[in-house]
């Protein structure tokens, strides 16, 4: 006997995804990446992190080094909550990256057999954490203004212990959820006592058009917002936080410590000083402009080059677009014949929680240059018409 | 209705200690506290984090600041794998401290019912982070050498799925396993195929003796081992590390993904270049000359002021010694007392994994710096003498 007979009934449930492994050989200097989220490292604010350094050190000493409150540090907190009202430093907690909010919602609500409803497609790792807990999904379908109302009504009807949604360029649609579809939701969420998973990662990321009300602001009572550094500072602080009513947020917060005590004081010290200086708002106005600029060649490219029988959404901000082939392809397949070609791209396969099409694509426009767009969506246009002859 | 209804079963076991409340209390700064396993603040590495701020930033560049493997990065594991066989790169995990490590473990073993076995007394957030799981704890009584085998068979014929322990200066007793008791530990894991969840955060701040081999080193196959950096780094940086076989190896890190996605790879690439300059071992030396000095003076102090009645242990490393009053004594209303004369302990009551006795105390020697260490153990020994009179 092995010590793996003494797995819980959830360890079946922890499985790699198979494209992970075949991506990890697209790792030569010369492949062009449309595949992860990752944030251009050109944009990474080296030089503040390390004029900060010294000053935290200076003016923190030990307490910058030191364990610190499960909640996150006061200072920080306080800053994200003065950006978004009802939220108050009370009632805003630290957590690791949007990944952790996310594994902790599942700690809170989710039993085995629980539905949980998900905007279809959706962010692949949301699905991973929750299905641990013994999560069922329901995928409520979308169009370009987010959830379809029927079939949000629908999913609400069998009363799921979360909806999980991204309003603002959702990953991987890159859609953004409408200020009419935002008022139905947290109508239906009040009226059916769903609570919503608010998961912006993206959306200080805004190309065009005006900023919308989050869902949070509409229904604090009724909503999970999450808000993460790692887009729009660097993933490698881990940092993110969420905004919740009493008594989800003090759960929450029990729920956070029982997983690893607290977020990085270092990290936390660190982003909170350089956040003083009034960096940020210019950062973003720069991180912006950079990436709208990578979403028009990829948009030009794709308008160009890809044959007119593949479709594509248009997002407004974010980092993604999403493309549908015909229904008989398969994109985990191509992706094979486009890594020959040097180029990579995510195959949709697993952004769907209730059903599996092989038609689609998620393409990053983060990490490539603009010379490398071009190249790679050329490239992908001439294998696409192949295939679709 | 509110969404507090939506709750899973495991929400009302995330409940927070009272004692954190009494104890926030103690923040005056003429406090001397005993309480936590703080690290002293004087010997955080100031000068080396800001030297190799600006080294990584130069050597790595967005590297350090990008998304990183869940894994962890290859670099640092190697690091910590060469000085522990039979670990290896690929059998090494970063964890976001060791209370993470607990958290996986749980989510990986325990379903609700099941049983966890466990030294008693123990640290209390590791029953924290189990019990939402649904485990249920068997203590396994201690003497000065560790767990007493009779205990040990006993709880390991209850098939738990898991046998927690600190075997180096235990918090909260500060007693070290004996090499005669670890190879029968490991002989009765191997009998009863009961997986072993070593947790070491205190072992390399060994104050005299000589180092014992790890419970992983003895039986790879049957442990866990969990290590870190917060007592022996800085907590701030939150990195500890895990080291397992298969299939349990895997199954923690895809668990690591799906809580967390991966450490900060920040801080790794941090503390790897600190590790790189060769600090480490006089670093070691250091710190652990320093806590055997404020050893000295507390076991010092203890015998000249506390009566006779209280019975304390002597640990040869770590941060903590366990006191023991007379039975009728109940250290949490001690605490209310001894507060007034601005000293703060740790009552021992939630140290018991299936019991509650209320007259030990648990002793940090970190925080407080000689001269209070004597001036707050002079105190406690009148309150002592009052309340056993």
């Amino acid at each position: 006997m092995a010590i793996s007979d003494k797995f819980s009934k959830r360890a079946p449930l922890m499985q790699t995804a198979v494209i992970r492994k075949i991506l990890a050989q697209a790792n030569a200097p010369d492949f062009i990446h449309f595949t992860v989220g990752k944030p251009t490292p050109h944009l990474f604010p080296y030089d503040l992190t390390y004029q900060q350094t010294g000053h935290i050190i200076e003016k923190y000493g030990g307490d910058a080094f030191q364990y610190s409150p499960s909640i996150g540090l006061a200072s920080i907190r306080g800053w994200l909550a003065d950006r978004m009202p009802p939220a108050t430093t009370e009632t805003t907690l630290m957590v690791a990256g949007s990944q952790q909010a996310i594994d902790l919602c599942g700690k809170l609500f989710v039993d085995p057999g629980d539905k949980v409803a998900m905007s279809s497609p959706t962010y692949p790792s949301s699905t991973g954490a929750l299905k641990v807990y013994g999560a069922e999904f329901i995928g409520v379908d979308c169009d370009e203004d987010g959830p379809i109302p029927s079939a949000l009504e629908h999913a609400f009807k069998q009363a799921p212990k979360l909806f999980y949604c991204n309003p603002n360029f959702a990953n991987p649609t890159g859609v953004t959820m409408s200020l009419e579809r935002r008022n139905l939701l947290v109508a239906l969420a009040q009226q059916y006592d769903v609570p919503i998973l608010e998961d912006d990662p993206y959306g200080q990321i805004r190309f065009e058009g005006e900023s919308l009300p989050s869902l949070y602001e509409l229904a604090p009572d009724h909503v999970i917002f999450v808000g993460s550094f790692s887009k729009v500072i660097a993933p490698g602080f881990r940092l993110g936080w969420l905004m919740a009513a009493e008594p989800v947020f003090t759960k929450l917060m029990i729920a956070k410590q029982a997983a690893d005590l607290q977020c990085g004081t270092y990290a936390q010290t660190l982003v909170y000083e350089m956040l003083q200086t009034g960096f940020f708002e210019e950062h973003l106005k720069t991180i912006t402009a950079y990436y709208k600029n990578q979403r028009d060649v990829m948009l030009a490219s794709m308008e160009t080059h890809f044959p007119a029988e593949v479709k594509f959404t248009k997002p407004k901000g974010g980092m993604f677009i999403w493309c549908e082939l015909p229904e008989a392809c398969d994109t985990a397949e191509i992706l094979q014949q486009a890594m020959a070609e040097k180029v990579a791209f995510m195959p949709g396969q697993r952004f769907h929680p209730d059903s599996d099409p092989t038609n689609f694509i998620r393409f990053s426009f983060t990490m490539a240059d603009a010379d490398q767009i071009e190249e790679g969506i050329a490239r992908l246009g001439r294998l696409f018409k192949q295939v679709l002859r």
